[in-house]
């Protein structure tokens, strides 16, 4: 099998095996692009950008895909070498000539981006039960030849690493979910246009106003990695390689859509969401001003600051409010809760940068600008909230970044 | 009228008014006793003791009393002097013919205590609308005259001060609520038994062992207050005059009754303490091992930590759980929040002990456990985490200790 190694962006479309010699010497370079500042407190140095991310080499199929098979949906990210190879066509024209495969597998083109020397990555998704079904496809269209390099992260890394290899003599490494995470968002981040951005200030419950941030110059180490998945992890990167988890909570996701579905029966987070828009949670919300009439000016708290979610409710009978209102009020707890862990966060180990991600973030800008509001509220505006976009997608990318060629 | 004056607790039985020059005499020496460490980092020096508190001088009817008129319930503390007086005498021997006044006093017996010198202090409570009927039922007994000292606290202060000025020619000091918080747990800490306690460590869900501190020994300065009524303050303490607000979360007590209220019916606080003591919060919330089948060992975090508060739910149907389960994990969620939010202002804060209290730990072990269990898992036992009793009457208390007498 061929000798695994990583070359710098530039010279990703390099085809040839590299050497062991090679390969350390390649391993030193992109250390040496990735600057690891060791301090933890903010110094009057200059900012250190985030630090180069490097792709696989291509394998000869030209081929690297990355797959996160999680507990619902599977993702995967595929990567073709500028090059044209036999396999990488066929799969190419496959998957442009429609925008969905099987009964759940659908692509998502608005994701597609193009790299500086012609490499492109795609990413389609499918339901996680399918995956054998999705295995009966490849193998039907000869989709993906063992000469590919594949990376696979998530609880089906592990569950269907056997029956790809018995039947497609397919072969993966396993990726640990969260260095899939960082590694996914640091190269988007760097490389890819209109991946972050911050939002310009807003009043509490208006939509705020989003800025994306130059490529390249997206986030700063050391930052905060507040990862809003089903519950909440909360890592502190030092680089792109060098990171730890320091915490988190567990009123996540998954929170918000449990505890929307006992409160407004709602069957989907699409609904949830929605009744969260059209609510008005200072309904249920006891607000500092309902309990001193105006500001509590001696502890600094304004009149329209919340005193306790749901305080309302405490002298409210259920059929006095609406489920609106209520998933609207549940929809403050979780993002505001966010808010105020990853600002003490901030405050503990004081990051250039705090960036928020996680699949719970997913095209739900309404959840990212409460966030937002709340950071900027609690730190007076000092705390550089970040916001990502393509947030399913990280745990494939960065799969596919640590994608090596299996040892056939 | 007479001169305000404070005494050092020994001398509190002296009745004499005293002079301005004496007074501040009396102020420089109570500070003096009452240490206050400036720094904010832990030290390796000696730990300080609370402060030493004192009681107001005795007025002429050998009776002080402190008010705190809430939005729902007022509380009274009164303290006797140990000289005899004709007022004194009256009043006491009225609140001890029985155990509740007009519709809804009701007489705290085992609250009472007494202090070393002989003073004794009780406490009342009624429902905060009854208060001019509390008013009719003081003039008709004749039970507090003019000559008392009364401090008051809690919306109430304001709103029937003039009633009670003019119709029993009684007059109060406003006390700011934080100070008589704050006042009265200093007070109860330093001198009365059985007040502030810490627990063993136990596993999860079973109850832990409470272990009371020795009087006068309690807590160290500077701490950090975590106070749990409708939603939660956090105030830095360097001594019991010196504090200030450094933080807090609006996921306090009125946000567990009032989510309760919608998930399960329940009509009142004790019905919901009831639910959650019957119900298996793991029934609902997601597990780290029910994501990846056991611990998740490169992050740290064991299999039988929550990953999501009511993450299960995500994929069950509201049929399929009881209502026990939902408000075991609603406590869960808002207990362990609070014991996560002063984890990290104590490791912001650095205090030397961390003391929790507020009207919704009151009466409330089940809370007072949760919370211990989160704050010991987090600091790995390192934060010693302080439990209060008599949570009800701090405010009462600290308006008592706060009251000056009329200045007719």
């Amino acid at each position: 099998g061929a000798v695994l190694g990583y070359a710098c962006l530039s010279s990703q479309s390099n085809k040839r095996a590299v050497t062991d010699e090679e390969d350390k010497k390649l391993h030193r370079r992109c250390e040496e692009c990735t600057p690891r500042p060791r301090t933890r407190r903010r110094s009057s140095a200059p900012s250190e950008s985030l630090g180069k991310l490097v792709l696989p080499l291509f394998p000869p199929s030209g081929v690297v895909v990355g797959m996160d098979i999680g507990g619902t949906l599977a993702k995967i990210a595929i990567c073709f070498s500028p090059t044209q190879t036999a396999m990488a066509t066929r799969l190419k024209a496959y998957l442009d000539s429609q925008d969905s495969y099987g009964k759940t597998g659908r692509r998502d083109k608005k994701y597609d981006f193009q790299l500086d020397d012609g490499a492109a990555v795609v990413f389609v998704k499918y339901e996680s039960s399918r995956t054998l079904e999705a295995l009966e496809l490849i193998k039907e269209h000869k989709l993906i030849s063992p000469e590919t390099s594949i990376g696979c992260t998530g609880g089906g890394a592990v569950m269907f690493k056997s029956a790809f290899r018995d039947q497609l003599q397919l072969g993966w490494n396993e990726v640990d979910e969260m260095q899939s995470l960082v590694s996914g968002i640091a190269f988007l981040i760097q490389h890819v246009p209109e991946s972050i951005f911050a939002f310009d200030h807003s009043s509490e419950d208006a939509m705020a106003t989003k800025k994306y941030l130059r490529v390249g110059s997206g986030a700063r180490y050391p930052c905060l990695l507040v990862n809003v998945g089903s519950g909440v992890s909360i890592l502190y990167l030092e680089s792109s390689t060098d990171y730890r988890r320091v915490g988190g909570s567990s009123s996540g996701g998954a929170t918000f859509f449990g505890l929307a579905k006992i409160i407004s029966e709602c069957k989907t987070w699409k609904e949830a969401l929605d009744l969260a828009r059209r609510g008005d949670s200072k309904k249920v919300d006891l607000l500092v001003g309902d309990i001193y009439g105006g500001h509590y000016t001696k502890l600094g708290l304004k009149a329209d600051v919340i005193a306790a979610y749901f305080g309302k409710l405490a002298r409210m009978d259920r059929g006095q409010v609406t489920k609106e209102d209520l998933v609207a009020a549940l929809l403050k707890l979780i993002t505001y809760t966010i808010g105020n862990t990853a600002f003490l966060y901030a405050r503990i180990y004081e990051p250039k940068d705090v960036i928020f991600t996680g699949n719970f973030l997913r095209d739900n800008d309404l959840a990212k600008s409460k966030i937002n509001f709340m950071v900027r509220r609690l730190s007076d505006g000092k705390i550089n909230a970040l916001f990502t976009e393509r947030e399913g997608y990280y745990g494939a990318l960065g799969a596919m970044l640590n994608a090596k060629h299996p040892e056939v």
